[in-house]
């Protein structure tokens, strides 16, 4: 099981950057889910660059649906959706083939496969491959969101401006979810944007952190240990080649309290259990409690920068001096969210039918 | 898979705090690996708790091998290791059956398992469970050292006190792995035990952050994507219920850089391909690239003090107010240690299997 | 995932036949279902030695629960029972170190294990291991029962001896499962029972075939191809040690027919469809249709004879005569039966789980 | 994991019979092994209908390699083979929407998917989904081949006449692998071509049973209890929707021999173990004895034939009767055998793998 994740919903991912196509399998859903390609396209086009804060590589994303829809709804068999490449120009790689860009994993894929892998363009390790798993997870927010469980993720932080916390998440959402650029507070979004049109003017990139929000998930969801939510929703997170930090709740921050201020205190609120406080995230021993999941997820700044870096030739184990040309990201901390929020639905979609069994999503109502 | 981790080794863990045991199966280890009770002892001792930064409960872990050894070396068949329960004093828990304990996973647990959960001492929730977790990552450790691999953990922040970081861990992690309070600096140290006692005076506690390194991975070893070295490393350690939080490399700091200094400048050492700083962690692309492979975990403030607390009884759907009595840790982050050594081992140590064959430990010089 | 089957609700297995213990792990389970040890205990028995017809060492079987049951029913949480070994006679075994049984797993363990697997009475290998795995058996058959679903195991053929077919399984199977030697046909039971003592008379040993018959499993049950019903159930019978064949419906001999004559025509009964015969077993493309589900077995006959054989001793890479001693059984095809029920609870269970949730036991009438 | 296989090496698969496409995605193999579009074509053509005793329906198995290859040779990372559907006339089946074919997947898949999985030609059952599983065997049977493995399938019985057995598996291979219609003896093959010509002019069809031997696989392969050869392969070939029956060595005629007849007696051969019968086909304890593997699969009579039969309209839940038009196969057993040898083969690439490491084929001699 490498490139396949989840239990009893699985997403298996293929694809090189350069290659014939991406795509996904997904496997284990309910039958019966309306399959909205527009919904798919908007999704897409949430990840696609934009700007002049993105490459100028632009993908269609033209998107196929090889099996597992019919007359617009998903059988219950393996969904495979196949992204054609199209707007390739492996002519800019063809210098690199033996020569490490600094913060990329060439060199780790180059010794991992051999020598085999594909280079064209990070290959198997491209960003690229983040397009179907979009797709997939526009099918899979639509699920939730039928059924109350909605889920968004805002810029908490890029190139040192933050943007403001979430306060009332159930009614942000709609409207964060609309946003090319998603911040809650706009004036922070175009601060943002003009520190990394700053960085861009640099031949250098920024980063960020994202926070994201799920709200309506019901208590006792996830499993004690192993496949704790923190666990798989980590698993998936870390996925994403760019990320190198997550965190639940308060995260890094909890652990400076004492207990008397971590532990959220709990009442009855109109018959319902909850916390007054959500320090923990809505996770406690790894199972849901019914309030609000939240997280942030570390994004590093893209590792194509335009400055000249010290690396290595890794077949001649030699150093080198490297200047890249080609198209690349100044950020892609705005890109990335629509990353995590179709990981985040792929989690929840495997947790709830591994819970309430194949059907869930038809019989709940 | 629900309480079972890994691919190539895979453990499985059972148990709850107060019944007859706790205990874990691993599968999958390369037979002829010795295995030294001396050494799985040692380990548990490290886990134990110790002075008056500690709980009363003294659980003697006196565990038994059940099977996957045969004349002081494993089989390859499975080994089950089992630890009986025996200083449980479950009347303690009684009144708390139905009243939740903030931060802990009674509300979850009881929703989870629809009331029929073991909740004496938090059940299959508890720490408890990381006894047996520490006696296979004994073994694991063992494996992992004589084959020039090494690891280990210090208490980076507790209480807001900071350890030093690590120098030159080559050579720090013989003396470190001998500390019952592992700091880097023992004068570090002194301060956070005196913060843990002056919480515990207060009837509270606190939390802290681990800092893990592990040394002499080769390069190549990971996945891309779900199952990077980020991904199932993350998902072992948020398997430990207190941590809510996990860092690579530099973590959430990465993401507040600009690429060009993020991106770790490589050079040619001595014939092999290094980097000249380490701010990925010794991963890219979720592959090792043969630095050491460094993260942070952030492990919040044990959930059980002694302070009055709002909090609800489940089954009334009522609120109460609850004080604890009992026998409580006021910190765990100095015995959470080993056990995240004990969960990198079990990482690494399924990688390499399923990367270098079922033997590779014997093989390998 | 070596000795670990199952999704939804896994089953994992440990131990040596002269080792401390074997055991098995059981993780999925429906929180809430009764454990009652009087049930344990027959079904232990069932399997148990017996008579002449069996060997003489006795295993008392005294079973411990470690985990996962909480005042007497399940907790949801993982479920390990353990059964040690008392009456090991490894003496027995010690000339047989590196001299293969010829039919055993002595030669291919050694090579799989490089010499260190426990060679004691088969050691992983060893029969003793279906003990738990009939101890969690009892659990899972309870389960099924209460939902209206029964099973049940009869010796189809025994040393050329054939019984006769079921014909209202319904009504036979309560009787059938209280049978020692399970039979519909008492007095071919004699005769086969005579045949194994006729058998045993030779110092030689008999073989059978066990035919299973599952009914109430609701249609639309199991899955196109790699999970469809046949293939989880030959995986799991095919795990037992003796077992080289297994057969759906009428299996071997429906590839003589004509389709004609094999497809089973189909009608609608009482509101529900069913076929007029059940050639397929119960099963079309990997899914149950709602009649019963039949299978066979084939098992072979004990591979411990006394009877001289040509074998090797593996070490010294030369030919043996071998002579055994000590006890062993005749035939096992009477106690492998329990086993096979066992192994077919399990598979159910999981499917059941799978499809309808983890409290689909719960919930369904 | 419902429709992927395999633990180190894994096949995923997707599709429908009228859908777009059908594809699998293999993931975990070498990097490194030669992609020859010529050998996928060969076997491919091998699993296509031919002459009057197949369908009509000619796909031409247009297969596209979408990634994972580069260069000529595979990169290790996902490799997705999709094969378009072009032949399809859906038509044919409009009729049949609500009635159920006896012997087929139309009413099981029903139930299971609730009504919305895809009724054309089966859906997701049918056996067009075997073509990209013979596609990924054409790679995994170079493979293994360059390795000193070879393993081929004959038409042990068909429409009630048998050919010959194996008399010498190494050098009766590379013939019959090159043979349209898998047979030994030709002369039989004549016989069971007109046998089946016979029952497709009565508008019937007819089965048969395949016996497959691989040789070359090294002793200690395999695993004790749920990953034995045995249950590994069993489950990969049962995933064939027509095979109801899976034997391993003389299988159900080995249960009826005494023990002194059924183990095979072993002696050492130019230095190496060796029995003298083959009467467990290879197999001890679920591991390899460095004999040859042989097993046999029965395969049911196609059900799709031109007699009226009795089914029902499981809508309306009605009986109807059924009088099939369009094109369909009177046989499949000789066109199933290059399914079985993928699947064998895949089984045993992951084997291996797993045993001896991602890089055994690279490595190995």
């Amino acid at each position: 099981m490498k490139n396949t994740i989840g239990n009893a919903v699985t997403l298996t991912l293929f694809g090189e950057s350069h290659g014939a196509a991406t795509g996904v399998v997904l496997d284990g859903l309910c039958p019966g889910i309306p399959v909205d390609r527009t919904a798919i396209e908007r999704q897409l086009d949430l990840r696609r660059p934009f700007g002049a804060i993105s490459t100028a590589r632009r993908e269609p994303d033209a998107f196929e649906i090889l099996s597992g829809v019919y007359e617009g709804k998903t059988t219950g068999t393996p969904l495979c959706i196949s992204i054609p490449n199209t707007q390739t120009r492996s002519a800019d790689y063809d210098a690199l083939r033996t020569v490490a860009r600094p913060g990329h994993a060439d060199y780790t894929g180059y010794v991992k496969y051999h020598g085999f892998a594909d280079p064209r363009g990070g290959g198997h390790f491209s960003g690229r491959l983040t397009a179907p798993i979009v797709a997939a997870g526009a099918i899979l927010l639509t699920m939730l969101r039928e059924k109350g469980i909605d889920l968004g993720t805002h810029i908490a932080r890029c190139a040192g401006i933050a943007d403001r916390g979430f306060a009332d998440p159930a009614h942000e959402l709609p409207l964060l979810n609309e946003k090319r650029f998603a911040v809650l507070d706009d004036a922070a979004g175009e601060a943002m944007q003009a520190a990394i049109l700053a960085a861009a003017a640099d031949g250098d990139s920024v980063g960020g952190v994202l926070e994201t929000v799920v709200t309506g998930v019901p208590a006792g969801v996830g499993e004690p240990w192993f496949d704790s939510v923190e666990s798989v929703l980590s698993r998936a997170l870390f996925a994403i080649p760019a990320v190198k930090g997550v965190e639940f709740g308060d995260g890094f921050a909890i652990s400076e309290l004492r207990g008397s201020a971590a532990n959220d205190p709990m009442t009855v609120d109109a018959g319902r259990v909850v916390t007054l406080t959500n320090r923990n995230g809505g996770i406690n021993g790894g199972i849901t409690n019914g309030m609000p999941i939240l997280f942030r997820t570390a994004v590093k700044p893209t590792p194509s920068i335009f400055k000249s870096q010290d690396t290595v030739d890794f077949v001649k184990n030699e150093p080198r001096v490297l200047s890249l040309s080609g198209r690349h990201d100044p950020a892609i901390v705005h890109r990335a969210r629509v990353v995590i929020d179709s990981m985040t639905a792929l989690v929840l979609v495997d947790l709830l039918t591994g819970r309430y069994g194949t059907d869930w999503w038809k019989e709940r109502k």
